[in-house]
């Protein structure tokens, strides 16, 4: 079982996002929006969990969105004032709840503890929590 | 800015999961491969970011696998020990430093601040943590 905290449960980053962007007002809304190539530096104790990543693998990487408001439960989509209020769990709006991010990427290089890959759109400095494979059809798992 | 725990950053359940799955050994590896349907009942305190979702959505549940192991980075995939030992992070193993499920299922009903959705592969009390709709083209956002 895991344990829990005060309120829930601790999510403990394993690396951290080395970007250009490095304002929140000039991030693009989503990878595929003209987000930079990154590089993801992790701490050497998962060392072991990396060890089958390869360059060309496309992976999600799950971030914790560090300057997100979590009291939010409404927005404007894409911060467009004409478009109504909506539910955070209806958009992909950072402000939410558990500002958990979710980052669709290709690894484009791998050097030792450090990944590089295409088109994050996470801010420098975001801390990363986990990284999974894009899964297939059943018969390639 | 999110405020930091010790080590790291405290996620708060939004809600739990509700599902005839109860024994770990009986889970389906993924939701398509044979998990029930299942309902996620969320804390009142989000009743206003719910208010969009609609039935027949698809959306990204994320949940907190409460029973994972947290120390493991590496495991035979599917649990075959004819298979090698593989890191973590390619795999989609419930036992990783950070546990966060990723689960995309279909909503099937909602009543109040209880959602039916299809083919959930969480165990019954899962704490849920987010919800984020599976997004489409650029020109549909």
């Amino acid at each position: 079982m895991t344990e829990p905290a005060a309120g829930g449960f601790v999510v403990r980053p394993i690396g951290t996002v080395t970007s250009p962007l490095r304002d929140p007002a000039q991030a693009p809304k989503q990878g595929d929006e003209g987000a930079p190539d990154a590089w993801i530096a992790f701490d050497p104790a998962v060392a072991d969990g990396l060890r089958d990543l390869r360059v060309g693998a496309e992976v999600l990487v799950l971030t914790w969105l560090d300057r997100a408001r979590r009291e939010v439960l409404t927005v404007h989509p894409r911060d467009d004032p004409g478009r109504p209020p909506t539910g955070v769990f209806s958009t992909r709006s950072q402000d939410r709840p558990n500002p958990i991010g979710l980052h669709r990427v290709t690894i484009l290089a791998i050097d030792g503890l450090r990944l590089a890959v295409r088109h994050l759109e996470a801010l420098d400095g975001t801390p990363v929590l986990d990284l999974k494979p894009v899964i297939g059809p059943v018969s390639e798992r």
